[in-house]
């Protein structure tokens, strides 16, 4: 038996690019098994009555952000570039992600979708794009895209949102090991571990 | 020629409590020196439009954050109890650490307010308290309080949280090493490793 963490992960979060990159690697060290819970942050960041996200929101915090990201990144040797559009728009990817999360093909799509945002600086709310990375972690593109769409994925997506919620889940990334909750990719280490323990 | 790093700390804040009580002796590991930089956040939140701590303004933020200051002081083996005024008035404190920034008595001071908030469950406002944290540290306490009162200091401290703004601080606690800042305990070590590189 081993220890499990959920990866709470919304496609705008800076932050979720490096732990979503790293996670699979990490967990599989220790034996750890991946649960990959995609929600949308843009609700719960409304109930705050933020229309925008903090790094915009918060000049000083966001201007922070893009060099300690940048710095991350080099050290963790991961590919990086600023994207012009920030935050965007991640609904249609994330119906995705849900689709996928228990395929195969689901982390490999999670890690070209963050890739795409955060290193060449595409449009992931364009359904070309997605496709791409459908067909880079070797999913049938058009009947992942078709089952997304349906009133069913788009309700689990929002009962996804709710469960986040209900877990007291605030930021992304975050970390769900049982009911502890860790929130940023500088826990993903500590929620790994603790998850380890209890294996 | 040693490296050095600037420490920006607020007493009120959560985080830097765990910072403090490490930071002398992180420090010291890899040679580098400490420069003590207390200042006041209040001015900085009210730019945002905060008239509370983020923590109180945000509970689900704040439930977390309780609990994994809580993990993280018992990882450290740091002792730790919620302190029952949050976030506390620390203009006094901060005007005497302002004092002692150079002097010999400086860091331990720092670290009995800090204890005294995070660990005692004092009120870091009241003056008693303060003489007792600066007897601790080896400090003269009437001497440090007489010369915290005098216009020279309190204009020190403004000038002080001027100075935070320039270096683009928006939080605390923060770490700046030449012109690249670091925030958050989490970044204490990426901190520390830059300025002994440059030492």
């Amino acid at each position: 038996m081993t220890g499990a963490v959920a990866f709470w992960f919304e496609f705008a979060s800076t932050y979720s690019y490096p732990a979503a990159m790293t996670l699979e690697a990490e967990a599989a060290r220790r034996g750890v098994r991946v649960i990959w819970r995609p929600f949308l942050l843009g609700p719960i960041f409304a109930e705050q009555g933020w229309t925008d996200s903090p790094f915009n929101l918060q000049p000083s915090k966001g201007r922070y952000m893009w060099r300690d990201l940048e710095r991350t990144c080099a050290r963790l040797g991961l590919p990086w570039a600023r994207p012009a559009i920030f935050p965007q728009h991640t609904v249609r990817a994330a119906r995705l992600a849900l689709v996928g999360a228990d395929a195969e093909w689901g982390p490999g799509f999670v890690r070209a979708v963050y890739r795409a945002n955060f290193a060449e600086g595409r449009d992931i709310a364009d359904a070309a794009v997605l496709r791409a990375a459908l067909a880079e972690a070797g999913a049938d593109p058009g009947a992942a895209m078709a089952e997304a769409g349906t009133a069913e994925t788009k309700s689990a997506l929002r009962a996804q949102v709710d469960a986040a919620r209900q877990a007291g889940i605030f930021g992304a990334p975050s970390f769900t090991v049982g009911e502890e909750l860790y929130w940023g990719h500088d826990r993903m280490a500590e929620a790994l571990d603790h998850a380890a323990g209890r294996a």
